[in-house]
């Protein structure tokens, strides 16, 4: 039999705030309709039931109107890549993926479920989430790592016709985008005027750049924990030398410090540190995102030295660049227009919205919205359901 | 692209309550904590949340404290068996799904989330499951035909160390045997002192018989679209064949109506009819469970002329033989004790508990409570934890 831990030790740990807040999980399940009598249950249940069942066995769309599944997104993690900590495994993971799934609530009333999977091949991780799918309206996935996540993502998006979006990857892309945007007109520069040097090519490193390329950046360089990252580098995975041919025109070899001497824009998405040296050498009205959590690349109160915008992923200094900006907004766009996939029209167009949510108030400490700024998800949903439509994906 | 029906055709369907009632389906995932400002939001995700994956990932059985999981069960089906529908496919099946999520929550407080898949092979229900079993405390298979249930079941059993339960094998036989036991009292007889003959050898009609075996009763024989079911039948797959071993030992070998003369109790999963005469040619005080929904094998008030007391599926007659009398409660009191398993026993200790709330207002009509009865759950649930622990086989 196994042990558990005895309830005083339980007691010991929640008297840390976040335990007690997780005891016994976040999350419920709940009926939208009544379940009082015998009536009620002879609709909602056998024998009312059946006929609802039978009218999508005919017309298989009606599952869309007649469940709740097109309001669903499951949101999947092996448990591989769970926030700094790696590889923590599904158990461990649990408590992100919650979190995830009462972000999707409460931020844009999507229904969002947990799903922790024992398994971390590509192929049956895409097997498992496609015999799933009919569960689903859209998959949300979440903490995979790196290269894998890219195959695992391709993969599903060619097979299922609902929305497929790797969230570590697009949703940070999509609020890079969004505040780098507005840290280039605070600046008065278009993007194609500015050289970035991105840190760190996992999965969010990846898709910022590749989003960064299609807005028009000027140049791009990325780095991992080897260096500057360029073609003809010996041990790149397919992935990082597909990004060798597309970023790195100035042809950075050495270190990502060496990178940034006289670059505009730095983004750190690598859980690695840079010198403030570095960030001193960067061109004037720089541009600093040092994204790593919960410990940025560089304090930002160091960077601020030197940078005319800086941004974090934290809550505790100013322009928080959060995933919970994006991935709500993004998925009730797509849903509400039941689309079949999220194209990146509809990512430029919900980082746009994002940006555009700042206007006038514009400044330094500003140039991305609050989490909790209510005009956030509203923005990001109609920017989204309507770039569906216009790109020919939406079933609504 | 795919085409939906126009809005006009869903509001002439919508015209039927049970329609009306499904449109955007049955449930919804909420949050159980709150979230108003990043205060909250440090503490339920990024940063807080890190220490609890950490700590999950040091010590794994943490995650039954500090996440949802200890109190979730999934509902899978494959939709190969649906209500008498049959093979309708996992779209088609969410209805009834979703229904079932409803009433564990209703009737019981478990969280419940409705997973159809979209396999057949018993090879792959196995694995898709088995995969997903670190998001789940329990796992209720619901509505896969036979029989490849009955292996589907085993091997998740023998894989998962958390309580895997075939409602539609299990909840019915535990509802059926609670109620056999007081009509049995009834009549003033024990269970040994009854013959009764089952019609259907699919998924409740091999637990029925499997349970009232382990029951003591008298003799059993049970038949299914070819007749009765006895050793050397050619072409019995190998659950009936195991069937034919152990019932049957007045050795019928013709139809359902001629092993039915002089009979105690005939017990009805079939969704065939038994003809008039066959009920008359029962024993006096014969007890009489018509089981298929929405049409009973004989009709109740047919039945009635003839036996003592009958039983049906259906809310509209006296005595509703209901799986949710059983699964909620049993569900509950093993997830309440971490139960790795559902044994025979806390089955048995199920329908001992569910008999026992209709104590001395026993009578022809009333051989097992409503579904309504606020006694049943909290029986069920204390008769299941009970056994569990006596069975070594809780973990709390």
């Amino acid at each position: 039999m196994a042990v558990t831990p005895a309830s005083a030790s339980l007691e010991s740990l929640d008297l840390d705030p976040a335990f007690a807040l997780h005891r016994g999980g976040k999350l419920e399940v709940r009926s939208t309709i009544p379940v009082r009598n015998a009536d009620d249950l002879s609709l909602a249940y056998t024998p009312g039931v059946a006929k609802v069942c039978s009218a999508i066995a005919e017309s298989p769309e009606l599952a869309r109107d007649y469940t709740w599944v097109s309001n669903v997104v499951a949101v999947v993690s092996d448990g591989t890549a769970v926030l700094g900590l790696g590889d923590i495994g599904p158990a461990a993971a649990m408590p992100v993926m919650e979190g995830k799934a009462l972000l999707f609530k409460e931020f844009a009333g999507v229904d969002a479920v947990p799903l922790c999977i024992d398994c971390t091949d590509v192929d049956a991780i895409v097997e498992t989430v496609a015999r799933l799918a009919p569960s689903f309206g859209g998959i949300n996935l979440e903490d995979i790592s790196a290269p894998r996540c890219f195959e695992v993502e391709d993969r599903l998006r060619a097979l299922l016709d609902i929305p497929v979006f790797h969230d570590d990857q697009h949703g940070t892309a999509i609020v890079v985008l969004a505040a780098l945007k507005n840290a280039a007109r605070l600046t008065g520069r278009p993007l194609s005027a500015l050289r970035a040097v991105v840190a760190g090519a996992g999965a969010s490193g990846v898709a910022v750049t590749r989003m960064l390329l299609n807005a028009g950046i000027g140049d791009i360089a990325v780095s991992d924990s080897k260096g500057m990252i360029y073609s003809g580098r010996s041990g790149l995975n397919p992935y990082k030398e597909a990004l060798a041919a597309d970023t790195n025109r100035a042809g950075f070899t050495g270190s990502t410090a060496a990178a940034l001497e006289g670059a505009d824009v730095f983004v750190g998405l690598s859980g690695s540190t840079v010198p403030e040296e570095a960030i001193a050498s960067m061109a004037p009205d720089s541009i600093v995102f040092a994204l790593s959590n919960p410990d940025p690349e560089v304090h930002p109160a160091v960077a601020a030295r030197y940078a005319r915008v800086v941004a974090t992923g934290r809550s505790d200094f100013p322009n928080q660049i959060n995933n919970v900006l994006a991935f709500p907004g993004v998925f009730r766009g797509a849903l509400d227009v039941r689309a079949t996939t999220i194209t990146e029209n509809m990512k430029v167009a919900a980082a746009s919205a994002l940006a555009d949510v700042v206007g006038e108030a514009l400044s330094e400490d500003y140039v991305i919205p609050s989490p909790f700024d209510p005009r956030v998800a509203p923005a990001v949903i109609a920017a989204v359901s309507e770039q569906a439509r216009m790109d020919g994906v939406a079933r609504l």
